[in-house]
């Protein structure tokens, strides 16, 4: 009930630069915070009493002089990924969420149609409107770093590959493929809607793969390109409903040859839906209904497990990340799912 | 970080009529209950995922049927109280939150503006929007009958005692007052801005008070009027920063006679800030900052004594309602100060 206070009291901390000050020059008093941010020395105290409660900050009721305390031990990265994925939830998530009935109801995204006039997806709008953007590319840019080299580290890419990098953007999980992943002969093709390919292809020359990655412009619905060995799904299936998943991973299996491997990673709910190590189920109903997709979510790797199975493929791996090495700040638990197209 | 996804899938499967129709119907699939509510069953299990985490709903993995667990023993009393706080919280302060770094550095409600409209207070923009006024005056009715008989059996008013409501509304803590305290010769007047005179009027006609109660108009920052022995502040001084607080207080000992009493109920933090058993730091220096006032929030009951006795009080009483005797989802922790003017 107090968590959408609780979330924007700690953030709206940070973003008033108390925490900055704080830092520079421990032991200010909220007068002196209220005149160096700008801001009533009333309000600065009340915001505060949050931070002191959970020992993110210190206060000494005598002198009234605050100072870091839990946060003086948070490392720089760190704290950045943390606000880089709360400045999201704000842009993205906070106000679109108080329509999430009624995007339920119209399988629609209600709050981006009534805050930003937004018709279709978040992945639409983000290309009309800059703060979406920014909250957005920032947190998946963030992501995607982190996350590549377990994924690469876990999946087998033949020498001399063909690969496919299903809706692959503008090319930055194919330039991982390429520099993670390099073989005599390994190509890359990043295949996405026609509008990505020239940023694509900006991207591949800006890191020096554009001799070996090049771009399909098309449908993900309307049919995969053949001729590859081996397709990459990254980021992607969690976005839909079963039958879009269906639809997506019966397209990647008519594409393929006997034989052929898809690798998959998708974040995917506990086997045990009641586990409380991580926080996938807190967040991501409400965020890609109501926020991004008006569908979709994350499964459990054994419901991804059994889909790939009916669609003719023959499960190979299936890794999840241990919750205890992701970052308490980064919700998603991802799995690796790599499968054999059979028949 | 989840706080917000967390608050509206909740309430949204209340929204939606999930939990009614499970009420009803044990035992029914996603697919069904989707029928039933008009949503897709995809979107319906992934809003259930939290509910049964929380142990609120139990699923059967075998046969997919939904039940209610925690919730079925939940008493409707208790339960249309907290969705009640829910409501209020979704409409007065999700959205409005968002813009809570631009409220505190303009001391103003930049929420409400971009949202409604609206300048000023919530106080003010109530009486213009109705889903506002809706949520807001239903959740304030809820709070007021559940405190005023504490508040009633804790202050002293002398048999025929001229009584003062200060900021009183449209009369119903005079009501209260009667109700509760009536002896001969006993009035009490409320006292607000002249534009709820007619309503309060007529609350206590409906209420058969009328020969019993006044209003007189005015406000509270420009002069409190004479000629009471009694003054209450119920709800009220929460609502301001420290130097409002002041200018209420000293107006308050200006109209009363020596040896007259003021009676306060006021939410209060505790004092030991870091106190995990109740939530009023969670949620009211965010809510009064960035949704109704753009200023105010609760002091500790040991701030509101000092500030009393500045203001040349003598204090007679002081007591905090126990948190355990308060229910989970009722926010604010109430106090009582008893105080007489001593010179």
């Amino acid at each position: 009930m107090v968590g959408p206070a609780r979330f924007m009291n700690l953030l709206s901390c940070f973003e008033l630069g108390i925490i900055d000050v704080l830092r520079e020059n421990p032991g200010m008093t909220a007068a002196k915070l209220g005149d160096a941010v700008g801001a009533k020395p009333d309000a600065v105290e009340q915001l505060l009493h949050l931070l002191v409660k959970e020992g993110f900050v210190s206060h000494d009721e005598g002198s009234g002089a605050y100072a870091l305390d839990a946060l003086a031990g948070v490392a720089e990265a760190d704290l950045r990924r943390a606000l880089t994925y709360m400045n999201m939830i704000k842009v993205v998530a906070l106000r679109q969420l108080f329509y999430l009935t009624d995007s339920v109801r119209t399988g629609t995204l209600v709050g981006l149609k009534e805050l930003y006039g937004a018709e279709g997806t978040l992945y639409g709008a983000v290309a009309d409107h800059r703060d979406l953007r920014e909250s957005w590319a920032t947190l998946m840019d963030n992501v995607t770093a982190n996350i590549d080299p377990w994924f690469f580290g876990n999946v087998d890419i033949p020498a001399g590959a063909r690969v496919l990098d299903l809706a692959g953007n503008t090319g930055l999980g194919a330039i991982h493929t390429y520099q993670h992943k390099a073989s005599p002969g390994l190509r890359v093709t990043t295949f996405d809607l026609p509008e990505k390919e020239k940023e694509c292809l900006e991207n591949f020359r800006a890191h020096g793969v554009d001799e070996h990655c090049s771009f399909i412009g098309g449908n993900v619905f309307e049919g995969i390109p053949k001729g590859f060995d081996v397709v990459l799904i990254k980021h992607f299936l969690d976005m839909f409903d079963k039958d879009d998943v269906f639809r997506i991973l019966q397209g990647v299996h008519s594409s393929l040859e006997v034989g052929g491997q898809v690798n998959i990673m998708v974040p995917v709910y506990p086997e045990n839906i009641k586990d409380t190590d991580n926080y996938n189920v807190d967040f991501f109903p409400a965020f890609f209904i109501g926020c991004t997709m008006a569908q979709g979510g994350p499964q459990k790797l054994s419901t991804y497990r059994g889909w790939l199975e009916e669609c003719g493929f023959e499960v190979t791996k299936a890794v999840t990340k241990d919750p205890a090495e992701v970052p308490r700040d980064v919700i998603p638990v991802q799995a690796i799912l790599c499968a054999t197209k059979t028949a």
